[in-house]
C-alpha cells in the first residue's frame, strides 16, 4: 500500500506497521488510526480522475483506502447511494440549502456495509476465511451479508435478547449465530475468547481500525457529490462514535490531498436518553457512561467504544452538539418519508431531528448549507415506523362516506 | 415524444394518441401499449453514448422512454441496482453461467419504484398533483415514496387486513390511506369511484400502459450490465403479469433498435399454490382464476391483470414454465443470501427457485447462461425471513460449551 504509511495509535502515538489484521495498539491498547502519505496520494490521482470511474461503489475512490492494489473486493456493490437537493424539507426546516445523503439504500440496507466491505477485504488480505463478531445490529447484518458474497465464513454473537427478525437475516445470510444466554457483557466476552481461540478475523469497529477507513467513504462520496464544493454543516447521528470519526476522516484526507478547500462543520446528533459524547461535548468534560433510554437502538450506546476519535472529531471541527427526544425523532421519520421519499430507521433519521432542533436553538445558522447523512432503512425497524405513522383513514367501501371523512378532516381531495 | 409513435390496443389493435393520462382502450377497454419509432431511437442515441453517460438511473434510456424531454424526472435515484456474477451459486444449482440482478436495492426497495417513478412522471406531464391507487404492497410504498419525492399527494386504498407495518411505511411517506373495511375488490371499487370522482391520476399497472415502460427498464439495465451479450435465459417470478410483461416488453425494444443480437427465453416462475398464468401455458388453454395459496404474497394474485401481455411475453420469448412450492421459496431465500449476500422477499427470489427447479428438471440446459432477478428486499417480510431461518445456538457465555456445541453439530470454526 504505497498510499498508507502506518498505523498511529491516538493515544500513545506509537507507530505501527499497517498489516491486514490490525487490532489495536500492541504498546497501551489505544485504538489505532492509519495514516496516509497525501504527498503520494495527490500525485496518483484527481478530481477529474475519480470522477470519470465507471465504479459506482465505495472502491472508486481506491487511492484514498487501506487495500493493496491487487486485493479483490467488489463483491457486493456497496457505496455510490442516493444524495438528494432537499428544497421542500429545507424550507419547511428554515434553513438556506439542505442534501439528504440516503445510505439506507446500500445491499444490507445501512451505512454499515461500507464497514463491512472493508473488513471482508481486510480478511481476504490477511488470508483469513472467517470473520466473527458480536452485534445484533447493522454490523452484524451487513458483516454476515458481505462475508457471504466473497465466500467466507461468519460467527455472530447475539446475546439472546436479540430481536428474531434480525437473527431470520443473519441466518439467511448463512452465518453461524450463536445466541448466548447472557447480556452483551457475556455475549462480547465469549466472542473475544473464541476470536481468540479460533483465529477468526475480527470485525469490531473499535478495535480493527480499518473499519472507519469504510466508513469515511460516505464523506468522499459527499463531497463529490458536491462536486467538491463543501457545505457549512453535516449532520449525523452518534452511537459508539465510529461512524462520526469515519466521517471527518473522510473529509480530513480530501481537505489534505486538496480536493476540497474547506472542511464542513460536524453536527453531532445523540438521542436525550443516551448522549454520553454530546454530554463531554457540552460540559467539556470527560465523558462518563449514560443508561440507554432511547427507542434508536442503533444509537443506544451508553459506554461508546470510539469516545476519544469521535470527540476528536466534533471538536477540531467546531462542532456543534444537539440531543433529540424520541418523540422527534420519530417526527424526523414522518418529516423525510413525506417532503424526501426517504425511509429512515429511527437511528437513521436522528441526524436530520437534530438539525432540525439546531436551526430551532440558532446552533445553526440559517443561511447555513448542510448535508444530512440518512445511516439505515426504515424496514429495519418496522415496529418503530409504526409509532411514528399514525392511524389511516377506516370506513366502509362507500364514496360519500369519503367524501364525509376528507370534509371531517379537512383533507383536500 | 418524437420516439413514440402512439399506444396500441393489443385487443383491438386500435391505435390511440398517447397523451399522459392515458388508460384503457377507448374502444374496447383492452390493455394498450406503447408504440415505439425504432428507426428514430436509432438515429439518436447508441449503445455507446448510454454507456458514457453519468446519469445511473432509470432514466439514463431516456430515448426508451415514453416521457417528453423536457420533464422533470429524476426525484428518486430509481435503477441502477446491482447486478453479480454469482459463479458459487451458479456451481451449486448446475448452471454455467449466472448473474443475479439485486432490484431489491432501490429507494423503496423493490422493482416498482420504476413503475412508480414512471407513474409520477407521467403524472406531471399530466398536469396533475395527486396520484391514487389501491394495493397494500410494493406498488404502494413505492407510489407513496416516489410521489413524495416529486411534492405530489397520494391517496392509497388499502383492505383493512392490510399488515400495518406496510400502512406504517405509506403512512410515513406521507400519504392519505383509506383502510377500506372490505376485502380487495371492495378496496378496488371505491378507489375507482373515488379516482373517477376526484380526477386523481390512476397508477394501476394493468390499466396505466406507462407503469410497464417503467418496469421495462430492468431489462434495459441487465442488457447494458451484460454489455449487449444476452444471456441464454431470464428467469422472473411473475403474479399479475406485469413485470414479465415489463421485462419482455424491455429486451424487445433493444433488438427492434439493434442493441442487442438475441433476444433471451423467459423462464415464469410462479407458485404451486397460483399459478394462473403458468397453467395456462403448460396445458395451453385460456387461464382460468386459482386460489392465492402461497406465503409470497407479491405474487399471490389468483387473477391476474395483465395476463394477456404475459402469456405473449412468454409465448414469444420460447419460454419456459415453472411452479414452485413455498418450501422451494423459502430454501432459495436462504439459498442467495449465503452464496450471494443477496436477501430477497419470498416473490423476489422465487425466480431463483424456478430456475433452481428448471435445471432439475431438464428444463433449462446446463450449459445455458442464466439472469435471474431478485425483485424485492427480504426486509420487507421478516415474518417469512424467520420461516426460513432455521435457529441460532443457544448456549450459556463459555467457550468449552461452544467447542462443544460445534463438535455436535460439525461446524468446522
Amino acid at each position: 500500500m504505497k498510499n498508507v504509511k502506518c498505523a498511529k495509535c491516538i493515544k500513545c502515538g506509537a507507530e505501527v506497521k499497517a498489516v491486514p489484521d490490525l487490532t489495536t495498539c500492541p504498546q497501551c491498547g489505544g485504538i489505532l488510526d492509519i495514516q496516509y502519505d497525501y504527498d503520494y496520494i495527490r500525485s496518483v490521482v484527481t478530481p477529474e480522475m475519480i470522477e470519470a470511474r465507471k465504479d459506482q461503489t465505495m472502491w472508486r475512490y481506491k487511492e484514498f483506502l487501506p487495500v493493496e492494489p491487487e486485493t479483490e473486493f467488489n463483491k457486493l456493490k456497496v457505496g455510490g447511494s442516493p444524495f438528494y437537493e432537499a428544497d421542500r424539507l429545507a424550507e419547511i426546516l428554515g434553513v438556506a440549502k439542505l442534501y439528504i445523503k440516503d445510505d439506507g439504500v446500500n445491499p444490507t440496507a445501512s451505512l454499515k456495509d461500507r464497514a463491512s466491505a472493508m473488513a471482508v477485504a481486510k480478511a481476504v488480505e490477511a488470508g483469513a476465511d472467517t470473520i466473527a463478531c458480536s452485534s445484533t445490529g447493522n454490523a452484524a447484518s451487513s458483516l454476515a451479508g458481505n462475508a457471504a458474497a466473497a465466500g467466507l465464513k461468519t460467527f455472530i454473537f447475539v446475546p439472546e435478547r436479540a430481536p428474531k427478525g434480525k437473527v431470520a437475516q443473519l441466518l439467511n445470510f448463512g452465518a453461524t449465530v450463536i445466541s448466548v444466554q447472557g447480556n452483551y457483557e457475556d455475549t462480547f466476552r465469549l466472542s473475544a475468547e473464541a476470536i481468540d481461540k479460533y483465529g477468526w478475523y475480527n470485525r469490531n469497529a473499535a478495535i480493527n481500525p480499518y473499519l472507519m477507513e469504510g466508513k469515511k467513504t460516505v464523506a468522499l462520496e459527499i463531497a463529490e457529490q458536491l462536486h467538491w464544493k463543501m457545505t457549512d454543516y453535516v449532520a449525523i447521528s452518534v452511537g459508539d462514535g465510529c461512524t462520526i470519526s469515519g466521517v471527518w476522516k473522510g473529509f480530513k484526507d480530501l481537505y489534505a490531498a486538496g480536493f476540497i478547500d474547506k472542511l464542513p462543520k460536524l453536527i453531532s446528533v445523540q438521542a436525550e436518553g443516551c448522549c454520553p459524547l454530546n454530554r463531554a461535548i457540552a460540559q467539556n468534560k470527560p465523558w462518563e457512561p449514560m443508561e440507554e433510554n432511547t427507542l434508536a437502538d442503533s444509537i443506544a450506546v451508553g459506554v461508546p467504544r470510539n469516545p476519544d476519535k469521535a470527540l476528536n472529531a466534533i471538536r477540531e471541527s467546531e462542532g456543534v452538539v444537539v440531543n433529540v427526544s424520541d418523540e422527534e425523532i420519530l417526527a424526523a421519520m414522518r418529516l423525510l418519508g413525506s417532503t424526501c421519499g426517504v425511509f429512515g430507521e429511527p437511528a437513521g433519521v436522528t441526524g436530520t431531528a437534530g438539525l432540525k432542533k439546531a436551526l430551532e436553538l440558532g446552533l445553526v445558522p440559517k443561511t447555513a448549507s448542510v448535508v444530512s447523512v440518512v445511516t439505515g432503512s426504515g424496514l429495519k425497524d418496522v415496529a418503530n415506523a409504526m409509532k411514528a405513522a399514525g392511524e389511516p383513514i377506516s370506513l366502509k367501501p362507500e364514496l360519500d362516506l369519503l367524501e364525509e371523512a376528507f370534509a371531517q378532516q379537512g383533507i383536500k381531495a
